[in-house]
């Protein structure tokens, strides 16, 4: 287990027309933020989620079509091969209420309001998990 | 980008009956609270929830029928007009684990159990979108 | 209302195949978590998730089966009984990006990845509410 302190708290709305996961690894090397929580919602365009299958070994990507609210941005940061990585998950409604959600690959932002609870201390590291070559935290 | 520091953490449960957006936004006027992140789980009863399309400048707005279970509540404060507004977006549930979601207009609370993550320093505004005609944070 | 203070966040990966409520209940006992909010994302096998129907009074229980993608642990700690309860939403996703979610019951952890933003104050306390027999927090 890791525990951190509070650095502090960042509220931002991110370009239209970024790409999303990109855009958020760019901030994170920015501003030294190796270990966070992001939270976010808004909408995005052309998203493409996926899901792993631990079954078969590999992720199983989705490319949606059109414009999405971002009911939930559920992220994580930390540090893989010693720079931020972003292991970001979303749900996303349609004009419907339809949600669909997964892992996300990408996405276009039309809005994207952020909120990143930037953490300190001893940070946590992926590592090659041996069993499923996922990126993962070891297991404490 | 603005930053924050944490002037506190707030729990609560909101009465049952009340309509879920409006009673969170007057906690928020009678707290003083002009930033903050929101998260809440619980249940609600006719919520009417929306996707705004991009594409023709309206909200596409759904009303649904019955209980939901409130399986995210996902929501930022800040100013617009100099008083505290709250973005809302939800996922819901139904008895047979299927899954809506939008923005939340209005719902009326069974159960909510409510975090604020009260936030301190110069506040985002919200001011009115040339392109889009929202109301949105500006983008630095 | 109660009002905390941060204690610490802490993160960490729960192990493969325990089970998810379960280990988040031993987690919070084992390290005097009383009050705190709890996000977290990953995979998980055959999860059990539910709704409250406040019509009949009683939780409709769904057991999903195979794997799905965490979209979203949305979970609150409190005391029950003196003791640290965990009240936990989830949204979950397939391999076709379909979604469901609801309370959740138990499921087997593949990968989670875990925050707990643990709170210090006077604690919530759940008790028996006298009209739907649920144990909720105190409405103020």
């Amino acid at each position: 287990m890791s525990t951190f302190k509070t650095r502090e708290v960042q509220a931002f709305r991110l370009s239209p027309g970024a790409e999303l996961v990109a855009e958020l690894t760019a901030h994170c090397e920015q501003h030294d933020i190796h270990q966070a929580l992001i939270l976010g919602l808004g909408a995005v365009r052309e998203p493409e989620i996926g899901g792993y299958s631990f079954v078969e070994g590999v992720y199983h990507r989705l490319q949606l079509a059109g414009d999405w609210e971002l009911l939930t941005l559920n992220a994580n940061v930390s540090l893989k091969e010693g720079r931020p990585f972003i292991h970001p998950h979303v749900t996303l409604g349609n004009s419907a209420g339809e949600v669909r959600g997964g892992h996300l690959f990408s996405a276009e932002v039309l809005v994207a309001e952020i909120f990143i609870h930037v953490l300190e201390g001893a940070p946590l590291e992926r590592v090659t998990d041996a069993e499923t070559g996922l990126s993962l935290w070891p297991v404490e």
